[in-house]
């Protein structure tokens, strides 16, 4: 008997497939020309308003600011026929005595979703992380409705902190809880 | 037998005499003028960098546009002589999905502190949320140590939703645990 395969196994064996060393995928820094890709990606992550807080009208030129000039670092993922496929951006998630915390935030393009690259592109940020002499990686504002993010974070490491009560406001959905997600990048407090 | 009263109970006790209609305490929007004497009030207390993540060396320009400039509304407590003893600030806690959300920053004079000003300028704070039309009060970064503002705010009604290992780099302890604390301000999610 041959057992249908579910979402999940399905992401787990591409997961494999683009991790292992022969993967074509390139996680590398954005570049500057390549900002129209990027908002590509962005554009109907954010007009969507289902995961990340900014405005759904949003204009580009607010957007550039909010992910590249806002970030530390913008790292791209382009796949081999040289197509920018995912982003992420890496930041302090607060001031002076709390800059030892980072914060990203991750979009995959619509079409290559359930492939792994979030899984690529979290695992890179947490090695840039490391690198970068962050101590503690933290996302804030993780809608819970983000199910497929929320057990990617996991997988790769992060611990549900607690819930928000109501804090996102989905475009669709209306209030729904957030969970703050930490993940330690060194060893003791 | 008579028991010695405890920093608990003198608290308590100052703040039931504070909370009395009869209190010459006064909250009341900043006005521009007063701005130095707010800044006498958060001089010390970004210095000493244990509750605040700014920098203990941020200049006066720079605590202005923080404490006054980044909020939505600042408010003062002012003394039955006229002295301001407090402030606080009140901003939406994120962008425009997560705006519902407020938080709120506290200080008092320290030569007033166990008086029961906190908790005067905690519950004036959630009230001037509800009327500005929050729906959450949020505080991201409630530094471990600082038990008596934890107390102070588990009082008023807040509740500790998680715990950030290491997230704080206090000035004279290092690498100490932050807490993210919330109160609903509206029935249901």
């Amino acid at each position: 008997m041959v057992l249908p395969l579910g979402d999940e196994d399905r992401a787990s064996l591409n997961r494999t497939a683009l991790d292992a060393p022969t993967t074509p995928l390139q996680i590398r820094p954005l570049e500057p020309a390549e900002w129209p890709a990027v908002w590509a990606l962005l554009e109907p992550v954010f007009r969507a308003g289902e995961t990340f807080p900014h405005d759904p009208a949003i204009t580009e030129a607010e957007a550039q600011v909010a992910w590249v000039e806002q970030s530390q670092a913008v790292m791209v993922a382009v796949d081999a026929t040289g197509t920018l496929v995912g982003t992420y951006y890496i930041r302090p998630n607060s001031l002076a005595l709390g800059a030892h915390v980072a914060n990203a935030g991750y979009v995959v393009a619509e079409y290559c979703r359930r492939q792994g690259i979030g899984s690529r592109l979290c695992q890179h940020s947490l090695q840039a992380a490391r690198r970068l002499g962050f101590r503690l990686m933290q996302f804030n504002l993780v809608v819970s409705t983000n199910t497929a993010g929320i057990r990617c974070w996991q997988r790769n490491g992060f611990q549900v902190v607690g819930t928000l009560p109501g804090a996102f406001r989905h475009r669709r959905l209306g209030y729904v809880n957030a969970l703050v997600m930490v993940q330690a990048l060194v060893e003791g407090p």
